[in-house]
């Protein structure tokens, strides 16, 4: 059983309402749960208690998905920063859409993560460039978008470690779309599409991707590599009872 | 339920069958086995009919483990060449010690794959540098080997997708022991340890290696991707019924 | 100086000498010497003697630009083999449009190389997603070939060990059109804008992808690592005086 | 010409000075000067105003290398995050030794760049593992150091873009010593030898590497990327005049 928590800046607007009645948050986490009945589900916001990460509950994360887009200044430093060292000590991170520009993922990173974007309801193609990859299982070679918000080509991010998807635009850009970078102990899937004004999240595909990304993510037993402290280690540390 | 077979080229020596009084295949199998039940384990041999994979038995095969030393020039071109097909189509591929000169790891690189080496009772040192890689899960951070063949830097492959382990050994070299690559649907793990003169096999950590490098080269359900042949793709093919 | 070989199988066809009526090998070459005057080009063709690489060539070539489209079972496997020899020893290749089914090109890669294609005019749009790699020096941000056959994913060749270009296409296709191979000590670039019946080789900043990838290509002075063959090596082998 | 600015927390040791008596960074700056003339070196130290880097110096250098161990945490934040938007803009970095520590390479990474580490005058090997990279242009296969400290996996840093170099120690651990990354328009190398109390920025090799790290980590011309901010992209920008 992997542990899903999805967290969101739920964005208070008649339009998102209409497309999205229970939240953002609830119909990704409905989404990941039909595709996959193996992952556990939840929703957290960033206007529940201890912005919507309190009382441990990144602990009992195995996996978390993050969504946020105007009010990425609202998560404390501190709150990116922990979300950070979980991250680092092997919880998975699924970054959608606008988080691209959130406090933990830019941390991770180290880029700024800026790209060029357009609202226009551009068509959005998602190829697939990594066909045996865990993320692509059961996905069709294209995925078809009818509207979203365009994303484009230059992204400032580091080389991902695995390029699974690349996406075209009505208006002729390209994007990597659905990227997967491994950093410390956590693997981190960032995937674009998403805007909170289409129903692309309804989409069993997308849902498909999503579930598929939850489960790459979750590291299940790790080796045991220490990464909390630069280790002075004796000669022959690596011969002593295992740690 | 994950098919595995290993293919052996099985050497005739004494000292081998003293170490591994069953065969290299049927000790490599029993260890994958006894790591990872969920793994149905075949042998099959060069000296078997059809070169020990005739009868369709690479359709049948999951994930193809081959151990080959001396006779590599045995396998025929046409039969290397079909292996890499499969491969590409699909079909994992764990590539042991010295089957890194074999015919079907060669056409599948690109490269030499030469390397320096020494059969001098080095020691080996195997440290993992993915710690979240699945390959590396429930493995220790180094697993020492006491005896084995020096293989040395620079060996002559293209960089691997995946980087998972790195050895040392007494005399001071280097090797980059534990490599994924991925190349058409199909993935590829090359693990070095395994001289047939000492008891590696049976060192339950390098099971565990062999065990979870099935499952990851095990790809379950691939994407429509056609890559039997160039495509001539009208305009809107993608929006058709998927093919 | 860089010297680059322009290997060519001129199509016979008054369309591409309509375009190029001095052929397509003499066309690349002066583009690319245009580009950049440090690269001394010289041309050769599957028609002349030797296909076009006898006499030594092959040594006398620091990057070798190639190619080929309708012709590619002329080019004998041993003379394939050769080139293939080459790169490994260090010299470049820039493997051009319809080259990805080259056999040089295969063997390097170990895939198939397929990929989608249709002949329809499309305008591709080349954006470049390694804006500080030296093949993108002095390139902007976006190419706009107005007229291109369309080549489109899933093209079937390793993960590139650096992406420096992905295109679109008028039909909504994506492609990686810029990839990057270091195989041996050679250094691998493929390049996909360049159909025979359209004048892309005549566009600058076409010319001057082409002489930055022959001057990243050129691998100057290697370090003496030795791949000709698996090297014994005994212990303090590397303590010796330089070999 | 390209200029580098060497920084350095100068350590106030007697067994330093008895080494490095003009101090670090200035034998450090020599040595590349002398391997490669067409470098233009000064120094700076974090005891200088501005903490070494005032005065627009930043902007005036273009690749810069660093050096520090005790007191890195004496780098302001405001100063580790401008070295790391220059970094992005296009400055290259050479994070040397103990520098995995830093601010800005922290800040780059995104991981702990936590690793194992001893001081017991282990001998190093530095190999390398990617003979055509324009790093190891003209360096031997190996490099021996005679005493170091040791510096040993796990090291907690992303998978390098292209891993150059791997040591060993005589404890039998290993190190992957020269890793290139690629952030934003900037190049980045860790090259881990080079312990204060060793003489090892006195040896030819290391000062060889050192300056082909410079000359590789010199972006000179970029194409005009933008991102310093997300751009908001009408259709068609890409056709207007390049800006």
């Amino acid at each position: 059983m992997t542990r899903l928590t999805v967290w969101c800046e739920e964005p208070d607007s008649a339009a998102v309402r209409e497309i999205y009645p229970e939240g953002l948050a609830a119909a990704i986490a409905a989404g990941v749960h039909q595709a996959d009945q193996g992952i556990e589900v939840r929703t957290s916001s960033l206007d529940d208690p201890g912005h919507g990460l309190g009382d441990g509950l990144l602990e009992q994360t195995d996996v978390l998905a993050w969504w946020g887009h105007h009010r990425h200044h609202e998560v404390p430093e501190l709150l990116a920063e922990a979300i950070q060292r979980r991250v680092l000590r092997g919880m998975g991170l699924l970054v959608l859409h606008s988080g691209h520009l959130s406090r933990p993922f830019g941390k991770l990173m180290g880029t700024s993560c800026n790209l060029r974007w357009r609202e226009a309801d551009d068509r959005e193609l998602v190829f697939c460039v990594a066909p045996s990859h865990p993320i692509a299982r059961g996905v069709s070679p294209v995925i078809e978008i009818p509207r979203q918000e365009m994303y484009g080509e230059y992204f400032d991010i580091p080389a991902p470690d695995e390029l699974v998807f690349i996406s075209s635009f009505s208006g002729g850009e390209v994007f990597r779309s659905g990227c997967c970078f491994v950093r410390g102990q956590g693997r981190i899937f960032y995937f674009s599409p998403g805007h909170e004004t289409y129903p692309v999240y309804h989409q069993p595909e997308i849902q498909r991707v999503l579930a598929n990304a939850t489960r790459w993510a979750h590291v299940e037993q790790a080796p045991a590599v220490e990464t909390a402290d630069s280790l002075n280690s004796p000669v022959g540390w690596f011969s002593a009872p295992a740690s």
